[in-house]
């Protein structure tokens, strides 16, 4: 039995090739190239492409391998008869990291640190640092397990949140009474139609003055005009990596008002992203000559 | 028995007062401020001053307490007769968090992610990252055990190095092992003689190319000039939030080089210092009224 595997660039299959044998065909394609000849087995996605550029692939592929860890709207745009498996594994670990870089930043003073290097100005306010601080940390996934690990040796005091309580986890029904306590809000969860909007005019209403909303998430899940607003008039401070919309257009007080940090999108984006990528590959490589379906499906 | 304590501020004198008992006499008293009638016990420093403006203090003082950790140069501006206590326990930690925010920051690309930012670019390269990195801490005592406590959980390689080896902490002499591996080295160490200088050109030829030099301790353990030589060329970054001369001088390269990230001097400075600072303050009052001598003295 021989396989059809298409990587997105000859970078990967480079670093492939020498892992598998001859039972499989590595090609270099990406969705938007003209189509192949027959049927391709595993499609291995770009990184930063949208789900929208899988539509009309339908018979072109069996199984397609995001590079992403999300994947809401790729419902509508996976053709009928092609499974979809999300990059669980390959993600996690930097968002959380990126979680903690922006929490860190803000905390200590960024941007405003890094406007005064750019004026070279040598300011010394006392920022507000992350010792003793209440860090609030909805989502308890592979995100939100990777930043605790983090947060675990920094003094913070963090308080779990998931859709459902558990052991030393709050139900999301419990928000009301943990808000008005948090320091730190970090938004680990997945955009569905339970988050979308989450963090609204209400929920910042509900927390202390001069919070700071951490978001490596998806954008959505905050309501970008209420946070503006509540940014604006200085009763909370924002971190975010992502944004509602993405890029976020010129213009927008998100990258000016002072106390919100930027970063674009950037969670999972680090060099060593394809020292985890490659073993995930391979191993859906080796389960389809094996017979068998990828694992980590999340659109069938 | 009754004591004189001088502190430098009305904020401290306020939270102080209602801990102490009417065996304390507690005044808002500086360096330079005229001065008092009688001996003065023990004289709380103000935080960012020099130890020069106690230069003149013999026969008016007995006992100083600094609100820094360092204390090179101290020696020569204490009067004879009077003791000096460094402030143990009180900035370890966020001069910790400090590192780690450089490191992070940098690691994930700033200052160039906050100058996007400002420039409202959406630009999204792939960032070296913590993850898999291996870190070269120098120097195990109290800010090198912070910092140790605090990278635990980033999935990076720490190795530690102190002037002697120990268990697993390799010597200073180590050294030319142990930087052509270092993606990152970290200086946690006082600066004396055997220090001043240490990362010198030689130490930085002998650093991996890309390697990130995180200096939280004091600014003349890196040579400034060899330093600048090696950023302007791309062959290391800095991190640094102690530089030499300090405040740096607006037009300096550090402010501005690509690779260079920079905070002045703010390790210590967060808002939970006091927490910190009022228990030992009291501690050494105490100590006096029991007729001791106040603990971490440096200077005697």
């Amino acid at each position: 039995m021989t396989i059809r595997v298409a990587v997105p660039d000859a970078a990967m299959l480079g670093r492939l090739a020498s892992a598998v044998g001859d039972d499989v065909e590595l090609v270099v394609w990406r969705p938007g190239d003209p189509p192949l000849s027959g049927v391709t087995d595993l499609l291995v996605m770009p990184y930063t492409v949208s789900y929208e550029s899988l539509r009309g692939l339908g018979g072109q592929v069996r199984h397609i391998q995001s590079q992403s860890l999300g994947y809401d709207g790729a419902g509508e745009s996976v053709p009928t008869g092609v499974t979809l498996s999300n990059a669980v594994g390959v993600h996690e670990a930097p968002t959380a990291e990126m979680a903690m870089t922006l929490i860190l930043a803000s905390q200590r003073g960024w941007p405003e640190v890094g406007r005064n290097q750019d004026s070279q100005k040598w300011d010394r306010p006392m920022w507000p640092g992350l010792i003793g601080r209440r860090v609030l940390l909805i989502g308890v996934g592979g995100i939100g397990q990777e930043f605790a690990l983090r947060i675990a040796g920094f003094g913070a005091k963090l308080t779990r949140v998931a859709r459902t309580a558990r052991d030393d986890t709050h139900g999301i029904d419990e928000l009301p009474d943990l808000l008005p306590d948090a320091d730190i809000v970090v938004l680990a969860i997945p955009l569905n139609d339970e988050t979308r909007g989450l963090v609204d005019d209400s929920f910042l209403n509900q927390l202390p003055a001069g919070a700071l909303v951490v978001n490596v998430s998806r954008g959505p899940i905050v309501d970008t005009a209420a946070l503006v607003s509540h940014v604006r008039s200085g009763a909370v401070r924002s971190a975010l990596d992502v944004v509602d919309p993405e890029p976020l257009p010129a213009g927008h007080p998100l990258w000016s008002l002072p106390g919100s940090l930027l970063s674009p999108h950037l969670g999972g984006a680090v060099q060593s992203m394809n020292t985890r990528v490659d073993p995930l590959v391979l191993e859906q490589i080796d389960l389809l000559l094996r017979g068998g379906r990828p694992k980590n499906i999340v659109i069938d």
